[in-house]
């Protein structure tokens, strides 16, 4: 099996939030796509080991950013390199309101969903969220999974099912 | 809800391609992703009026070629905009055999998977293949949704989850 083929695979780069007892947490996903469309539905795949995950297990409920190519360091690195086991993200992360779900501001649009049913791998779950509200933040281009890789030199974290070990 | 934020979201161009009764059958998709790096599994969403969902139900295999931006017509033409209802796709279209399934030459990559779970919704199932073979066919660019749509001036053919009525 020739893993590289993997990598021309295309996606965007997302962060993916909910609520841990009343605090805001969150990660930085690759792995989402709409689904259907009426009523419309969005799949997000995350690993056992991401603190969200048990928490959006717990909730039945998360929001989507769609991250632009302008996003900065400190979403990516907070969200995306560390672990809510060790820091509360949001405390130094801004975050805004929406549909009573934590979004990240600076993202070019966001999706507030209830969890309506899973699909469970070895090492992730597919979550399946039914919309609740979806809205544009900004008209900034989103980022691709290449654009973050190839122009902002970022590498895939180990819980991402891209990840190759060096 | 803002259905513009949906088309944030950042997809690839995809055929899937499959076994109908012996002959070679596919159509377009954006939705894939990979899931997990180990085993490496893709998911892929596939409307349910797709003639090629029930050959994928009945075969449990698929194949995924990934699309590059300079894909041919008659490649999306033929399996994105024809259904297999009314044509032999692969009459007219050249395919090669890999690992006994049928993939597209001009691709960019290409991958063989089993179908080991499935996620149904009400107009899509989500297929999740393990990736039997997985090899690259060129180093040309993968076409994203966003090059498709902004270059390539294509529209969402109805099937599709990103599909909004004029």
């Amino acid at each position: 099996m020739d893993y590289k083929a993997l990598q021309k695979i295309s996606y965007g780069v997302y962060a993916v939030t909910t609520w841990n007892q009343g605090e805001a947490t969150g990660c930085i996903a690759n792995s989402a796509m709409q689904i259907t469309s009426e009523p419309a539905t969005i799949a997000v795949s995350i690993n056992h080991n991401n603190y969200t995950h048990g928490c959006i297990m717990e909730t039945k409920k998360f929001a989507l950013t769609v991250l632009g190519e302008d996003v900065s360091p400190e979403v990516i690195g907070t969200l995306g390199y560390q672990s809510a086991r060790d820091i509360k993200k949001f405390e130094s992360l801004p975050y805004e309101l929406k549909d009573c779900m934590p979004v990240i501001p600076e993202g070019c649009a966001y999706f507030t969903c209830d969890v309506v049913d899973t699909l469970e791998t070895n090492t992730h779950t597919i979550f399946l969220g039914k919309v609740r509200e979806a809205g544009v933040l900004s008209d900034k281009n989103p980022m691709t999974y290449a654009y973050y890789h190839q122009v902002r030199k970022a590498k895939s974290p180990k819980n991402a099912p891209t990840y190759i070990p060096e």
